[in-house]
């Protein structure tokens, strides 16, 4: 998960600045709508809501539709719809992770209980389905239902490989894919199809996502492997400790024999302790793997910049481009 | 909770007899819908579909269609969106409830984790979802999503009038509606939508469904002082363990003094154990709570085949009217 709840990258000025005036107008909206007449409800949401995630996503919507086109009252929907989605992915998350905290915040689930973090969930998500569906925006429902459904596979899958240690590439891609680069195609594609129907400009934009969003998830996996991701006061080699198998160590195991990489899949299969792994990172370090994935990332970040080629320079487009190097660069 | 899970009562062959053969399509449309290319997915939504529920809730949209009109593949989208919905937030109060057992099969959360449960949750509402969106069914679309909300909501009063023990007879209501009824007027509604958009008959369907869903429930809420629960491993007085209020409490505490009352909801804030259970069951029957509370549900089932009666004669409308008197006359 780590993933997804963290694209909370400090947002660099000129990322924002294209739209700055229009950001605060979605702050504004999107707090109007996380209110609610139930009290424990309306509680749970104010809560929420003081912990300021860096709202990467809704800002993906609006430069993704000021990139094709003016942005208008469709698009701040669209910037509250996938900002609620992703609200109610973050609360269903703590559930799932069991987690404690969240963004230094103590998580829904500890200060309440499981039964609050499930309900408050689905009612964010039946909240953004209704704001799509009395406004009509059907086109926003088909891509974000599909995303839902995207979201849970991608878990699920990852999940079952996690439980067997049997992930290869391939379907790493498809997890991620599917569990982090849905939501930020979703994203672009919401922005885009709020001002246009240009099938060349929609399909560019998805592009562009689904190339950020593995990029961003393949630096998040790299980075559960070095220090700074103890800023955030998760434990180096989180991952491994969870049996969870990523990118740099796909790459690792594909440059060994299958002596060596039978007995490091057997070391995670038992639960490895802190010396378990450090030696597994050393390991990944020793056969490339950090370095391999660090290459498909700036590959990935080359891909979505092309992919936004076939809009006229704007702002807009050097901010979205901004916004990719800053993701594959990012220590943190 | 332990409402929405049991609308499984035997259904009488004469309910389902108008729309019996309707009924075996549904199943196998229902069946195709409940497959998936994750392998753990698949796994657990096969070991949904073996558990065998009574799905009265796609009985109810067939119905529901059949007395205004002619079933057509409307109505069976209709019926399968209300029963993936149903199965979902099934799912998700595994978690919320942390039950071990549902319908004598081992709960989802017990075999696989709570992790398994949310993210099939999560996956089986898109999946509804998406049905609605593919197809254009927005109509349908809109009244889920409130039910969703709806359910979600009066979940959430109900936790917190729990805690506060301050449950009044006003609140109940509210919260029976929205957690139990929305959705039995959601399959009446999405039943009508899918024949007719005769607004009388509409709302006719709606007001029987919102009528028979409160009185299924404060049946459920009496039963749960009755013995013959026991059946479906349900202990006697398990709502006032959980500091539950229901209606036949409600009822008792109105008709005692102030001290008397106080004395009661102090027994059940410190937590009660059998003996005050069995104490309070008594105080409820002495102070009229059960017969009081079965009098409001016979009301609201005369006031549920009142609705109907717009339609004309027809086996449907008889099944329908039946169907209200099994809720309130059954015994577990």
């Amino acid at each position: 998960m780590g993933s997804k709840e963290k694209l909370n990258i400090p947002v660099l000025n000129e990322v924002l600045k294209p739209v700055a005036s229009e950001n605060k107008e979605f702050a504004v909206r999107f707090k109007n709508s996380m209110r609610s007449n139930v009290p424990l409800l309306d509680l749970v949401l104010r809560f929420i809501l003081k912990q300021k995630g860096k709202k990467i996503r809704p800002l993906i919507v609006l430069l993704s539709s000021k990139i094709a086109g003016e942005i208008n009252d469709r698009t701040y929907r669209g910037a509250v719809l996938v900002e609620l989605l992703h609200t109610a992915t973050l609360v269903h998350d703590d559930v799932v992770d069991e987690a404690d905290k969240r963004r230094g915040f103590p998580s829904i689930n500890k200060i309440w209980n499981n039964k609050v973090a499930v309900l408050v969930g689905d009612y964010l998500l039946s909240k953004g389905l209704l704001l799509s569906v009395t406004s009509k925006d059907f086109d926003f429902l088909e891509t974000v239902s599909q995303t839902v459904k995207r979201m849970s596979e991608g878990e699920l899958l990852q999940s079952k490989k996690t439980r067997k240690l049997d992930m290869d590439e391939e379907t790493y891609f498809k997890v991620i894919s599917d569990k982090t680069a849905s939501l930020i195609e979703t994203c672009c594609v919401v922005g885009g199809l709020s001002v246009t129907d240009n099938t060349q400009y929609i399909d560019a934009l998805r592009s562009y996502g689904n190339s950020l969003g593995l990029a961003f998830q393949i630096i998040d996996d790299i980075l559960d492997f070095e220090g700074n991701s103890k800023l955030f006061g998760k434990p180096i080699g989180g991952d491994i400790k969870e049996k969870k198998i990523t990118l740099p160590l796909i790459y690792a195991l594909q440059n060994v024999d299958k002596k060596e990489s039978d007995s490091i899949r057997k070391m995670i299969k038992k639960g490895s302790n802190d010396k378990d792994v450090r030696f597994i990172i050393e390991f990944i370090e020793r056969n490339n793997g950090i370095k391999m994935a660090q290459e498909k990332a700036e590959q990935l970040s080359e891909r979505a910049k092309e992919s936004i080629q076939v809009f006229p320079e704007s702002e807009s487009k050097v901010a979205l481009e901004s916004l990719v190097e800053f993701v594959v660069k990012r220590e943190n």
